[in-house]
Formats: C-alpha cells, structure tokens, sequence
C-alpha cells in the first residue's frame, strides 16, 4: 500500500467487531512505531500501557467520550466495542511538556494499526481522574491520549466542506462522513 | 516499503544536498497528507505555509535552531541546508488549543517526503517573535512548528540508549548518532 493509501486508510473508526481480538505482539509492533518516531530534543518522555483483555477493555470503556457531534450516540454498543486500547502517558518526571510528541506517536501508531489491518480512533475527551482512580495511575504520569483499537465494521468517508462546518454525521446506512477542508483553505500565503 | 520500514527511515535529518530542490506540487502533497489526517474533535485548525524559493529558504533560515545537543555545531552550513520549509500555524480563530494536531500532521507529512524520497526535521526551537515579523504572520496564527525538508546527505542511526542519556551526537564519519529508550522501558504495567 503506497503511503497516501494507508493515511486514507487511517480514518477515527468507532465501531468494532468485538470478537476480532488484538495479540499483545501485535500491540507492542505498533507501539514499536512510535518509538522509533521522532520526539522533541529526542527527550522520549511517553510510556505506553496495553490494554487487550476483555475485562480491561470493559475497565476503559467508561471513562472515554465517543463522537461529541453525534448526540444521540453514546458509543459503540456491547459487541463492537475495541478490543485493545493503548494508553498515552506523558512522563513528567522527563519533561512537563509533551508538545509534539503524542500527536507523531498516535499517528505512528495508528497507521501501523491499519497497515496490520485494524484501525480505530485516538480519544482525547477522557474522564481523567477517575480513569486515574481505576488504574491507580501515578501522579507522576500525564495521561495524554487513549487509542481505541480493534477490527473496524464501519464505513467512513470524507466529503468536501460546507459552510464551514467540521461536524461529522452518519447517514441512514450508518456510514460515517466527516468533511475535511480544501488544500485551498489551509495553505495560506503569506 | 512496508511501514516500519517507512518509519525506519524517517528520521531527523540535518544536511542536504541544497541543490536538489523540491517543487511546490511535491510539498502540497505532503501537505494533503496532514490535511487527510485525524484532528481533535475534527477542527482542522492547522494552516500550512510554503517556502521552497532559494530567497525564502533564506529568509527562513536565521530564525531556527539546529540540533541543540551539538553545541559546537550551529546548523548547516551554505550548499547543505534545506530546500525547502513547510511552517504549521494554529489558526486561533477555530480553535486556541491545537493539541495533538499538529503532531500527527507533522508526522504524516515527514512520513511522506521520506516516501517520496526526501528527508527533514521537525524544529520546535524557533525564533518566533522574530519570524513572525519578517514574514508578517499575523496574530490569529500560532506558529506551532517548522519542518525542513530536503534531499538528506546524512547518514542517521539509532542506538541503544545508555545511561538514560538521550543526547543525539556525531561520529567522526559525520554520522548522526540517536539514543533510543527500549521498548521495554516504554511500556509499562499499572
């Protein structure tokens, strides 16, 4: 798959089948990626935590926010739901700040995720502090990001936008669309 | 290429062939790459600027900082700089928090050019006020980041990291040196 095949690949799917598992070899190949992706003055400040048992994953699940423009959708029902989640933490005790690192990491991560054929969705909207409490996350320990992982059952496309307006919606076949602004629009000239 | 292998690759590179330029068409489609990415609750809130001129590549030069853990090294010289730059703003007028976006647009797009047979550097360590007004950015824009690119004359290996030093460094060969944390380090266990 050329490079821009696999970036169009890589859309933020929330629907999984559940049954379709994620081996802890294959999580530790994609966090592999992003280890080996640059980082800020290469300080290197992220740790990973896996996530792929059905009883961890049911732990997670609570604590994330799914699609803030659907409304009338409150995440993926029992059955497809992500099977592995990878969370982000940032390492104060390297750096207080993360800047650039966790974006290039979950992006590493994510491409290798549909390069091996599964796919999923980075979440940023995390209830913090009680995902915190549950897993007894240390204080030194900033959580970043949790990427959803799993076997997508979703189509999702990409539309032109209008009007300004980046919220994404489903149509009555349940296919995701979500407008992307025009090469036009972001490169600007100074 | 396989994607380790994509990412392998895909390192900092400091030192060009200046002569080997890269054309507007090239860099707008690296630039498609991060436009087709993910973004936090899908904002898009990133804007692009190019500069592959010889003059703007000049102009662009003086306000960044190369490679802050080689002290006796100020960047390179004439014949050996970049061809060209890609400058990401974060637009404040959609958005004041550009969070993980432009982490993962950076890496789409040095993912990209490596594919398309060119190499860079992401540089966060940036004169800003002052490039700010020697392009006239205007204050709704952030400037988040500016990626070098170009074709690399260097050779860059990763190293296992020793003594939690992650200090990049040359060798007597000119070849660029990188620490990396194992993956056992990164991952850990709650």
């Amino acid at each position: 798959m050329n490079f821009k095949d696999l970036v169009l690949k890589t859309r933020s799917y929330r629907r999984f089948d559940e049954l379709c598992k994620v081996d802890l070899k294959t999580l530790e190949s994609f966090i592999n990626l992003a280890r080996l992706s640059a980082s800020g003055a290469n300080r290197q400040p992220l740790k990973y935590v896996i996530f792929n048992s059905g009883e961890d994953c049911e732990r997670v699940f609570p604590y994330l926010s799914w699609a803030g423009y659907l409304s009338d959708w409150h995440g993926p029902e029992k059955g497809e739901r992500p099977s592995a989640y990878i969370m982000i933490l940032g390492d104060k005790s390297v750096t207080e700040i993360f800047g650039v690192d966790f974006g290039i990491a979950a992006q590493s991560i994510m491409l290798g995720a549909t390069e091996a054929g599964f796919g999923g969705c980075m979440i940023q909207s995390i209830k913090r502090e009680e995902l915190r409490n549950e897993f007894e996350i240390p204080e030194k320990y900033e959580v970043l990001l949790v990427l959803a992982i799993g076997k997508p059952i979703e189509n999702v496309v990409i539309d032109e936008i209008k009007d300004n307006d980046v919220k994404y919606w489903r149509d009555s076949n349940k296919t995701h669309h979500v407008p992307k602004r025009s090469l036009k629009e972001i490169i600007i000239k100074l």
